[in-house]
């Protein structure tokens, strides 16, 4: 039988397991691995204790993108801890300023049918290219740089059939907006989204990767594309020709699921606040008062959509009542730009220029005013994450946020005067000489003050009881878990000192009702956990003493992350024994019942009633969790090793 | 008699009093005005009360340049807030982004021969193109847009007599260090420094302006230049030459001092952490180790500076130990640098481009990591301004960090290779579109939930006392006593917020202590309140229940936020009293005798001793500081005045 080309990237790098059996545990083997400056801290600490000197993968970079405000000491801190920890491991370190991680890394690394596991929950970016490209969190980030596999459900493919060209002033953005629009934020979740069908040859590898890497909204453990003609143009702009290779589907490959989308008939569509799944036409809120208009993030502002801005902002000025930014994606775009004049009519029409860096997505910088309404080409619109708690955020096309800073008012861009923009891929781009530092001897690593050890952790009980501190709904995200924005993002290496701000726009006496419980539950609904990939999200609750999440289901990569912290995940037997639970109720977990398909016992103290819940985990994941975690687990196994 | 540069300006704006009488007391009128949003939501407050309907004005100027971060809702509620404000009163309002203040200013709106009050201690930049420009408080920045004179004492003419020319790799920001060498950071109080001599017209405006920025540091009232053909070439280049009018001393002028700088002999200098006056030769700290370097400010980053940039990173790149960053000063130096090829060897080089903003100088962003060693083109490097309290900040000319960049250790820039540097002024710069804001409709000036109202005072009684809460030594800056930096910036316009971080490098307790002890005194040293025009570092103070300073003497600036602002400064008739107080001795003082020649008693309660003390105020300052400060006393004329 004929293999997708997902499966063709499976079978390059798997090493346990049978790939024909979707949703059964395998093993895959990295061959690149990125991280960057937020997230990568734990990385490698936790790189630190695996006793290897080198990474053992054939390539593996850190980029600095997030935490670069520098508002203090913390920032430069951790840039520089992370210089030294890459000198000392052999990983390629890029200097804060080069660009956003994702576009950094389709410029210089990315290879088509080779495998990318990314310490960042975007990192499917890279599909775009025809590489397989998976997030996780900064622990299993450290464990693929060591060399060991990493385990997930094998997905189920799904084939996004796209057909016909997109329309004047409809850009590629509205791709994955429509793919949103049909399957919404846990649509994707235990899948690759596949892309075939005539309509991929329409787009180069920016838009692609513009696809991909906001397909992880989809909860989807990833997205690809075929490595074509135009992948092989875009490898060779970056002089990396050698490296590309053609992969596509067998004609007879078979796809679990299909979505078609007829490119001839997408309108400009855009994402209501607050999630990426609540996507409409723009014609359903045009004329919506704006505040500020954001363009950039790893989604986009590549070199098409700077040339497509400058397109639109030659005769057009921003409006009086909007602040607009732009932060290019990389230096190479910015060198491009000033060298095409995209740059110059985008700064005359009164847009801000920042670096190249996350920025305003995460909520480093950029933060709307009170009630601001912002709209943002980024991939994501959750409460508060754009550091402003009662923000208002739509998410579009490029060409929408621009029409929209110009009017003043949500506008499709099809309304708004401009020419017809085109854009071919240069032949070459400009290869710059000092993004990626040179190796540093490194006598001692520098910890800052605000670097803290990994906490410890205790192994579980075999029967486990706590309070339900928080009783949450639907699709809590790990940004309401362990909040983003300029004034958290220092501290995440802090794991003491972000507890302190856990679910804060949620109930912001739960750090301290936790403490003073000594620890307890909590109770979730659907798609828990979904997001960024950020591992704190896991750690700090159970640094607080959560012991256990019961939930409707979870989002992949949190599930991953609350197996490596030691924090049991439960789901559900019954979806309606979420309704009879209150906050407040004390339940006690038979934790020893815990297997992969047998019934685990709950029972509610205060209520004396009992109901069953189920665990998503292998059985291998749940010997980890019961451990307490990953790093109790191996300090566990070495520590056998050392009495033997 | 012959009148200098400065005495013909003051000539032309004087509306009380003799200038023939240095020191005495004299009220000038502004015909033009600048604030910025870090300053001006107090200007704004306190025009809101003044009664007027616009401002009196030939023209007032807001920008938008210090508070740029965004990190949450607070500095985007306070542009909200400014740009209402502007529209409201009929002041020009910049966009953020536009660029620094200073610089837009020189290129917009700077004309030699009027007067301007800026609501900032680096006003003086205007000085450059031969306007007497002085730095103030926000408050009296309000009184000068209501058309109310501002009073100061006649000051002392320095003729500062320049000869020679500079050597190459040798640039103008070394005249200023010179300077600051000579005089350090107190000897420009109560002066104008006047630039004369053949040296003069080899400088063009940008280099002017650089001088006269930072001549602030040393305390000086204001610095100038006369208006020459490099003055009318510069408002030629940006198409105002119709303002254009020649300005020089008359032969006979009469200077009250004079400092001779032989240009010929100038070598690379450098201020040592953490004061501006600490200047000696690079050649004298030459290889030690750097972190980072900042290129930017209102001091430099013109385009003059940027081409020198240029022209050293050609060939040279950032090293790998060495976080660098360009701030350009404005969007007319980021579009002319693009158009003439001047930026891509920046950003080739390694280094970080961001907005045009005052950033890392003022803390806001790029603060350097523990310990950090970093050398700026800045015109400040107090201790924690940069962000990092245990900051190690070197001030230098652009060509001096930029070779030290390079080389990753404090570098000569003539033991560096690159070519000869040779900057023609453009003939004409491009103007963009965009940079300021139309005037908006206004129905409601939004307060965002930050900005406080300003906190009632309450009249001093004719005998205060209190306890000595911190005994200070010398030279204290504003960033001591109202921290900078991206923390605490955006709580500037919330009192009682940053009140709680007032002397927080000094002494943590403070706050705590002075409301704990319902207020009490400061004793201070010589130069208290140098630095920056931030009235907060008075009303916090105040707010805390502070009734009087005694010091050695006053920063200028300083001293007239502390009788806006109610605070009665003293200064001791004997300095030798300083050392016999300690901190914790209650102080009684019989403010009734307060005159402003005569003695004021002092009874040290705690040592049972009596000394003596003066204030330096005029008569109408001692009216308005027992009023406790001028609100007080505005408020109180105008119930007056409606009970009459």
């Amino acid at each position: 039988m004929g293999l997708t080309v997902a499966e063709k990237c499976i079978k390059r790098s798997i090493v346990y397991g049978d790939m024909t059996k979707r949703g059964s545990r395998i093993g895959i083997r990295a061959h690149q691995t990125l991280g960057h400056d937020l997230n990568a801290i734990m990385t490698f600490l936790a790189l630190d204790q695996l006793g290897i000197d080198h990474v053992k993968t054939e390539l593996s970079v850190q980029y600095m993108d997030h935490n670069m405000i520098q508002a203090d000491y913390k920032n430069a801190d951790d840039h520089r801890f992370l210089q030294e920890m890459t000198s000392k491991y052999g990983v390629v370190c890029a200097r804060p300023g080069s660009g956003i991680c994702h576009q950094l890394h389709l410029e210089y690394f990315g290879i088509p049918s080779k495998t990318l596991i990314g310490g960042d929950s975007h990192t499917p970016c890279q599909g775009g290219l025809g590489m397989l490209a998976i997030g996780v969190g900064g622990f299993d980030a450290a464990m693929a740089m060591a060399g060991e596999p990493l385990y997930i459900k094998m997905p189920y493919i799904t084939n996004v059939h796209l057909t016909g060209h997109l329309p004047e002033k409809v850009s590629a953005k509205n791709i994955v907006l429509e793919v949103l629009r049909r399957i919404d934020v846990k649509g994707g979740v235990g899948k690759i989204l596949e892309y075939t069908g005539p309509g991929v040859k329409t787009l180069n590898v920016a838009e692609r990767s513009t696809i991909t890497n906001m397909g992880a909204e989809t909860g989807a453990t990833s997205s690809i594309f075929p490595s074509d003609e135009n992948t092989k143009a875009w490898m060779h702009a970056f002089h990396r020709e050698e490296d590309w290779i053609p992969l596509s589907a067998d004609k007879d490959a078979q796809y679990d699921d299909v979505i078609e989308i007829n490119l001839d008939k997408l309108v400009p569509l855009i994402a209501l606040p607050s999630s990426p799944g609540k996507v409409v036409p723009v014609r359903e809120v045009e004329g919506t008062k704006i505040d500020q208009v954001m363009l950039g993030s790893c989604t986009n502002t590549a070199l098409n959509d700077v040339k497509s801005l400058a397109n639109i902002f030659q005769n057009n000025e921003v409006s009086d009542t909007v602040d607009a930014a732009l932060y290019p994606s990389t230096k190479t775009v910015i060198a491009e730009s000033i060298k095409r004049g995209f740059f110059n009519p985008i700064v005359n029409a009164g847009i801000r220029i920042f670096e190249p860096m996350c920025g305003g997505c995460n909520g480093c910088g950029f933060a709307p005013q009170t009630h601001g309404v912002s709209v943002r080409t980024t991939p994501r619109n959750f409460p508060g994450r754009s550091g402003t708690k009662d923000d208002q955020v739509y998410l579009a096309a490029p060409e929408t946020a621009a029409a929209s800073a110009i009017k003043g008012v949500i506008t499709d861009p099809r309304d708004l005067d401009f020419p017809e923009y085109h854009y071919d891929l240069p032949n070459e781009f400009i290869q710059l000489d000092n993004l990626f530092y040179n190796p540093i001897h490194v006598d001692e690593v520098h910890y800052g003050p605000n670097l803290k050890p990994i906490p410890h952790f205790d192994r579980h009980q075999d029967t486990e009881s706590g309070e339900v501190l928080l009783k949450l709904p639907n699709n809590i995200t790990t940004d309401h878990i362990c909040p983003a924005g300029a004034l958290y993002l220092p501290i995440r290496s802090n794991i003491p000192e972000i507890s302190r701000h856990s679910f804060m726009t949620i109930d912001t006496t739960f750090p301290d009702r936790a403490k003073a419980a000594n620890g307890g539950i909590l109770v979730a609904g659907e798609n828990y956990g979904q997001g960024s990939s950020r591992e704190q999200a896991a750690i700090i609750p159970r640094y607080l003493g959560i012991k256990a999440i019961i939930a409707k289901d979870f989002a992949r990569l949190h599930l991953a992350n609350l197996v490596n912290w030691g924090v049991v995940p439960l789901t559900f037997k019954n979806d309606e024994d979420y309704q009879a639970i209150n906050q407040g109720d004390d339940l006690k977990i038979n934790l020893n019942e815990m297997t992969p398909d047998g019934d685990i016992t709950v029972t509610n103290e205060t209520q004396n009633i009992k109901f069953f819940v189920t665990t998503p985990l292998s059985i291998e994941d749940i010997e980890t969790v019961k451990w307490g975690g990953r790093l109790n687990q191996m300090r566990n196994r070495s520590d056998e090793h050392v009495t033997a």
